[in-house]
C-alpha cells in the first residue's frame, strides 16, 4: 500500500476551460483516522461536468471548492482502517472522497456497495451518478409514457446513454444527439432509434424530421442551440428536463438563454431542473429497477477509465468539455 | 340600432409595433343570421397582448389572422336576433366576436353571462380573460402556499393585478413590478406588500432586497431582464409561471432568452407555460371562487375603457405595449 496520499488541490479559479496550472499536485502522509472515523483507499475517481461549477466562486447547489482545497470528487474505494463499528476493513464504499488516494470519513458520507453484484467502478456509472441521474431525471421529471418521443442531447455521454436506454426500455421512441460518427454509431448499437451528429448535421431540420409528432420529453445535457431546437419542436404538454448544459460551463461571459422559451406557452410545456441526490431515499429502488436491465443486457454502460493516478487529473478533466472522452470518465488510482 | 357593421380588418402584417396602416376600417351591412345562428351586437371589445401574436404569420396556439380578415378579439354583447333555441334576444353573451359591431355565431363559441351578478364589461376582466388567466396560472401552475413569496411582473396590468390580489387572499407575500409611480401606488392600494418601479429602480438589488427568502412563485407577463432577475432569486423548488412576455412581442428579430435559466438546477425549479382556456371546464369553479372576493372588495379590477368604437382600435392596440394603458383595456362599442 502506498504510504503517500497524492492529491489534486485547486490552485486557481479557472477562466474558461480548466488549465494544468489551475491545479497543484501534492503529496501528503496518509492520514490516520480518528475516533469513529474510517480511512478509505480510493480506487476510482469520477470525473463529472458538474465539477466545473464547483470551481467557480459562485453560489451553487454545493459551496465552491476553495483555493488550496483538495478537489471535490465522487469516489469508490475500500476501507483500509476503521474506528467505526459500521465499517470493516475490506468494505467497498462509495462517497465523495475527492481527487486523492486516501480519504477519511466519519461514516455519514459514505455507503457500502456490493462488488459481487457489479464491479466497483460501476458504482460511479450505472449504479452511481450516471445511471441515477439518468433514471431520476427521466422518470421523475420527464415522466415518459410508452409511445412518447424522447430526445436526448449529449446522448453518448454517460448520463445521456443511460437516459436513451431507459427510455427505450419504457417503450419510447428515442432520438439522440452526439458528436461524430463513432458516437452516433454507438447510440444505434445501444438501441437509440435515431442518432443526429451535431458536428455534421443541421439540428433544426434533423430534429423536425426525426420527431414528426413533436418531442414529449427532451433531456438536455448540453444547452445552446439544441435547447432552442427542442423548444421549437416540443409536443403539447412536453417536458424539458434540465440536467446540465455542458456547452455553457466554460463560458467566460454570460451566454444568452433559450430564445425560443416562449414556446412553453402554446405547447403548455415545462422546463425543470433537478439533482439526483435529492432522490437519495429512492436510490435503492432505482438500483433495483436497473439491476435486471443490466443483467439482461438492455442497459449497458461504457467506461472511459484513465490510468496514471491523481497526476492524470489536470489533463483529464478538460476532455469532458471538448468531447474527447467517450463513456463514463474516471481515473483509476489502484 | 346602427345598421352598419364597422370592422377592423388586418391589412398588413406589422413589423414591430402595429401601425395605423396595418388596419383597414370597413363598413359592411349587418349580417343576417342563418339557421341555428344568432346575431350578437358587440358592446365591448377586449384588447389583449396576445393579439399581437395572432397577427404574425407563424404557428401559435391559434392560427394566424389572415390578411383581409376581421381582427380576432374577445367580446361581450347582446343577442339581437336568434334562430337558435338556446339563445333569446336580450341574452348577454361573451365570445370571440372580433373587432366589429356585430358578429354571427352558431352558438357553440359564445356563452351566456349574467349581468345581474356583474356588469357586462367585467366578463372581459375579472370574470373573463384577465381574472381567469390570473387564477388558472397562479393556482394551477404556480401552486402558491400560504407564506410563499410571489413576484409578479406587469403587476399593474389586468392579469398581474389579479394575480397579486389572489396571492394576497391566499396568504402570500406579494411583490409587484410595474412602470411609474402611479402604477406602483396602485399596487400598494390593492394590497401588494411591495412595489418595484422598473423605470426608476434597479431590478436585481430590489428583488433581492424585497424577497430575502427567495421567490417561491414568479408570475411573468413581461420577460427580458425581470425573468433573469427572478431566476437568480428563486427559492428552492420555485415555480415560474410563463404567462406572457410583453417585452418581446414586437421584437423585429429573435431576442435572447433568459441567460440564468440554469438556476433551475440548483433551485430544483420549473418554468411552465399555460393558456387559460385549457381550464374551460373549471371556469365556473374559478368564477365562483372569485365572486365572494369581488363582493367583499378584496379582488378589485380597474377598467381602461376607450370610446370611439371600432375606429379607435388601430390607435388603441399599441398602448398595451408602450405601457400607456392602465387597467383592463377594452373598446366600448355601444
Amino acid at each position: 500500500m502506498s504510504q503517500t496520499n497524492h492529491q489534486a488541490r485547486l490552485a486557481a479559479r479557472p477562466k474558461g476551460l480548466p488549465k494544468l496550472e489551475d491545479w497543484q499536485l501534492m503529496e501528503e502522509a496518509v492520514p490516520t483516522p480518528g475516533a469513529e472515523q474510517v480511512l478509505v483507499r480510493n480506487h476510482f475517481v469520477s470525473i463529472d461536468p458538474t465539477m466545473r461549477g464547483w470551481m467557480n466562486d459562485a453560489p451553487g447547489y454545493l459551496p465552491p471548492v476553495q483555493i488550496g482545497d483538495v478537489m471535490r470528487a465522487l469516489t469508490v474505494g475500500e476501507v483500509v482502517a476503521s474506528n467505526n463499528a459500521a465499517f470493516e476493513i475490506g468494505d467497498h464504499v462509495a462517497g465523495m472522497g475527492g481527487v486523492q488516494d486516501y480519504s477519511v470519513s466519519d461514516g455519514t458520507d459514505i455507503f457500502k456497495v456490493d462488488t459481487r453484484l457489479s464491479p466497483l467502478e460501476n458504482y460511479l456509472n450505472t449504479l452511481g451518478i450516471a445511471g441515477l441521474t439518468a433514471y431520476s431525471g427521466l422518470m421523475f421529471i420527464g415522466e415518459p409514457k410508452a409511445g412518447d418521443t424522447v430526445l436526448v442531447s449529449g446522448a453518448a455521454g454517460s448520463v445521456g446513454a443511460h437516459v436513451g436506454q431507459i427510455a427505450k426500455i419504457k417503450g419510447c421512441r428515442v432520438i439522440g444527439v452526439a458528436g461524430g460518427p463513432d458516437k452516433c454509431a454507438y447510440l444505434k448499437d445501444v438501441g437509440f432509434d435515431e442518432a443526429i451528429d451535431y458536428k455534421s448535421e443541421a439540428l433544426y431540420p434533423r430534429v423536425a424530421e426525426t420527431c414528426p409528432n413533436g418531442v414529449n420529453v427532451f433531456f438536455d445535457n448540453v444547452g445552446g442551440e439544441i435547447l432552442d431546437v427542442a423548444l421549437a419542436n416540443m409536443a403539447m404538454h412536453g417536458r424539458i428536463v434540465i440536467c446540465g448544459a455542458i456547452s455553457r460551463y466554460n463560458a467566460e461571459a454570460p451566454l444568452p438563454g433559450p430564445s425560443n422559451y416562449l414556446a412553453l406557452i402554446p405547447k403548455r410545456a415545462r422546463m425543470e431542473g433537478f439533482l439526483y441526490f435529492d432522490y437519495r431515499n429512492r436510490w435503492l429502488e432505482m438500483m433495483q429497477a436497473m439491476a435486471p436491465w443490466i443483467a439482461d443486457g438492455s442497459l449497458t454502460c461504457k467506461n472511459d477509465i484513465v490510468s496514471g493516478g491523481v497526476a492524470a487529473f489536470p489533463s483529464t478533466l478538460p476532455k469532458l468539455f471538448t468531447g474527447e472522452n467517450f463513456g463514463k470518465l474516471m481515473i483509476k488510482l489502484v
